[in-house]
């Protein structure tokens, strides 16, 4: 029995056989023939046959992700059935196979040649490179005949060990299959481990270079809330494993001392609202309506969107569902909104940005279906929040939408109240303004994952700045504090829907900073509901005090051990 | 007379004959001829020729810009220049005049294909297709015998009206013969506005539609300092277009009411520091060092670099000169540097994020130069800044890193001491650390363009999110005062070396916020002075206390009007 560490990223537990996952393995070419010993005409048509094979397995993976996980996610599979079918690709590769050259060669060949392509340009054109060589290995499987590892169908008490596992990779696994996942590189916001969460897969990452010392077929335990790795673990390691997950509590939580905090989930799907009543969710604290937007032709009508927002009034009819207006930019781009081309799209057209401009009639029809769901059953609990506010104006012209739209139903005879209206927190420029915020709305939420992105100036989905990306540095927690210590001084009250808020390490240190409200991917509902009743209100303002003097994240993980 | 309103990006008059540039203008293809009355070999050398005239005419282009302007902006041509070798465009563009088709259409065709291809693939290719774009039209125009507006060759008192400008369009402008320049687009830390500055070209830009009204050859005059462009200027404003500039003064400045202000110059080459000296800057505020390191094949050794400094030094011997060290990343690639693809450069690894790690090599023998040159004469004004600190750690870091390379050259017996040693304050957590900073610092400086880049978590350089980028949005306004304010605490002195501190309309809330030195364009030197010498420091801080609670930059505009 030995133990890798690295962080824990979904707070569940499980023991599989490990089983390696290595995309990027070469695929070996036969040696070329003599052209004229080739046979062009069997070769075309062996390439039209791989390229149908790899066509109708990228549908496949697209349908299945978009089902599992989210349209925003299958995308990526259409982007490679573009490459798939390019018109020069396909007419080159066609070229050099008419003139005898084995089809496996004439793939790589051209494939090499615009990767390399790619490559040469400029540097933002590396990720589609990736792509590319994707394809190609599709292709290349296809002519071989080799099998790639098919995730959507691996054993039951797998353990999948990787590298690195891409977000498409984890949506494809099957959560009843999978007892977890553990991978050397990644952290805990990174889109894959978000995904994980979301299918309550245990999962540790970052666990470096050790994690190629695990063999294949080697049974492991994956602990996903020690952030622990247990190779060939004994009896009694593994007696804890099934132990670990927090009793589920379907009723409100108060600290040790009586302070209530509601501990909702974050929901990207209607598929996902079950579940996270049964976890015990104190309602959606983030309902996100993206789902509604992606992978199709022409944005949803009215009705479609009125259906998905009462059935998540229906899954939680005495809770509150915050939902947020759509929240689509250069990083999320849909086809038929015509998203602008950024070099940096996290700094760009995002969120509510759009809604008040190029995108005003989506927006409004949301509205509509906002305001109308208001006044349906249940509909006292919805509450509607706006994403990237950076500025007091945006909430006003939002304000001014919203009166507009409810004038209209009057004038109309259409049923519809006002629901609580908030703001998501996630710009540095909303922190500084909280208070003003916060005095014309009902609610923030603070949303860690970009907040955390903008006070370090570090993109969270890029490696080379994991180290910068965690909210425990001191000048995010100053952030944080400085955001629910203006909103204490209003009315309103102060929520968390990042990925901290469902981190049962960080409860009591979120319970100090005054947050009202924690919601995060339901699987972690239950432990952060148990740290909560632990939780001394005092003892939590006294850490958070600690925490926020803290010069360094060293320090404020001193701090919080100490604890 | 008429006189539209845009924003004064250069604070500098002057009065010219209206000059339109339209490098978008189509280029008109003769018809397509009958193939058999093509002659193929003499299309083949007409595209030759065409190509040896476009590749001339780059090198040209980017010696120029690196000449006059820097290395950075002249990478362009370079990339260029690989369009217009590219085998496969060249090789099918050969193929298509073999067979018979005009050099004209064949480029044309071949140019549209690629340019689709790219714009196509997904959302980033835009921008490349540009890059084809140029290329296409002087491919274009030197087969159809157009000239180009030769921006470089201008005839004297031109005033040069264009949609927009890009960063080496401006560069290659002879500031001699050119009386201004006015743009419908743009902002006034958009790139060209800089290069503008600093060629000392009176500039508005961000004048919108109506500039298209401007008749080709009327007299205009470019009022830089009230953002103004009078059509047909009468006699009177013609008179005072001259007198605009402030008198030079080669003294410090002090508010009316005794406090000293520094007023220093941002330099990015050896070539600008005569200019500011001319310009009585009271030093250096901001030295880049980045032009020492781009465009060559190989980084500068340690000899190159301590000349630059020391002649910085020599240029300013009785003042301070503050040295950033190296700041590069995926937002300004260094071919040698091996700098990573990034979806989001401005949040990834820039400024001492690489010095500290991947650049540790470059980062030791610009260190070693700066403190060798601290023992040199004038060396005891020198200063030294790392860019875009996030972390305590990081200036811990550096520290000891500093420590290391003056224990070598102690051991080396290798002569230097000890600069002031500062760092920016561009990220938000920057300003939430802008206390323990201080504690560890001789002084902070603020860059406010990447400060509000990220306060507002909006790309400076990104069109669609122009109304956001800019600092009198009361979340910058705080930051800044929060970052002042902290540092006031401390021994620490504070400056601010982004654009921001050469709007001589900003001057009072600056001195206002606590700032001891602003530091901008060399051009904006004596207008900032002037205010200093005019401003009173109580009705300043005054100022700045109704700017900070203000809500909206509306509101902020209007306290800066009526003060």
């Amino acid at each position: 029995m030995r133990t890798l560490s690295g962080v824990g990223t979904t707070p569940l537990s499980g023991v599989g056989r490990a089983r390696w996952y290595r995309p990027e393995a070469a695929l070996s070419l036969p040696e070329r023939p003599d052209p004229e010993t080739v046979d062009p005409e069997a070769e075309v048509e062996r390439v039209e046959r791989a390229r149908d094979e790899a066509r109708e397995a990228l549908a496949v993976a697209r349908d299945r992700t978009a089902d599992r996980v989210g349209a925003d996610e299958a995308a990526v599979f259409e982007a490679h059935r573009q490459f798939l079918d390019d018109p020069q690709l396909v007419g080159d590769i066609e070229d050099a196979v008419a003139d005898g050259t084995l089809a496996e060669h004439a793939v790589a060949d051209r494939f090499a040649e615009a990767v390399a392509q790619f490559e040469g340009l400029e540097g933002r054109m590396a990720e589609r490179a990736d792509d590319l060589r994707d394809v190609r290995d599709r292709l290349l499987r296809a002519l071989l005949g080799i099998d790639a590892v098919d995730l959507a169908a691996l054993p039951s008490e797998t353990v999948l060990l990787a590298e690195r596992l891409t977000p498409s990779d984890t949506a494809e696994l099957d959560p009843d299959a999978v007892a977890g996942i553990v991978t050397a590189t990644g952290g805990r916001t990174a889109h894959a481990a978000i995904i994980a969460r979301a299918l309550s897969i245990p999962a540790v990452v970052g666990v470096g270079d050790g994690l190629a010392t695990v063999d294949e077929g080697v049974d492991v335990l994956v602990d996903g809330e020690a952030g622990e790795v247990v190779v060939d673990p004994d009896e009694r390691r593994r007696a804890s494993a099934g132990g670990v997950e927090a009793p589920v509590r379907t009723e409100r939580v108060h600290t040790a001392d009586g302070r209530a905090v509601e501990v909702a989930a974050n929901v990207g799907r209607v598929a996902e609202l079950g579940p996270a009543a049964e976890r015990g969710a104190d309602g959606v604290g983030l309902f996100r309506t993206e789902f509604l937007f992606l992978d199709r032709a022409t944005p949803p009508d009215e009705d479609e969107q009125y259906e998905a927002i009462t059935a998540a009034l229906a899954a939680f009819p005495d809770d509150r569902v915050v939902v947020r207006t759509l929240d689509v930019g250069g990083d999320k781009p849909v086809p038929y909104l015509d998203t602008p081309t950024e070099t940096n799209p996290f700094l760009g057209r995002r969120g509510i940005r759009p809604s008040l401009d190029e995108h005003a009639d989506l927006f409004e029809t949301q509205l509509r279906v906002l305001l109308r769901a208001t006044a349906s059953d249940h509909g006292d609990g919805l509450a509607v929040m706006f994403p990237m506010v950076a500025r007091v104006e945006e909430v006003e012209a939002a304000l001014d939408r919203i009166e507009a739209v409810a004038e209209d139903l009057d004038a109309a005879g259409i049923d519809h109240a006002m629901p609580e209206l908030g703001a998501m927190v996630e710009t540095p420029a909303a922190a500084f303004l909280a208070d003003e915020l916060a005095d014309r709305l009902d609610f923030l939420s603070i949303g860690t994952n970009d907040l955390t992105q903008y006070v370090m100036a570090a993109d969270r989905e890029n490696e080379g700045v994991a180290t910068l990306h965690d909210p425990l540095h001191p000048a995010v927690l100053r952030a944080i504090d400085r955001t629910a210590e203006a909103t204490g001084r209003t009315d309103a009250w102060i929520g968390m829907c990042g990925e901290m808020a469902g981190d049962p390490a960080l409860t009591e240190l979120l319970v100090g900073l005054g947050l009202d409200e924690l919601s995060a991917s339901s699987v972690t509902v239950p432990a952060v509901k148990a740290r909560v009743r632990e939780t001394d209100a005092d003892d939590a303002a006294a850490l958070a005090e600690r925490a926020l003097a803290c010069q360094t994240r060293e320090g404020v993980l001193d701090v919080l051990d100490r604890s």
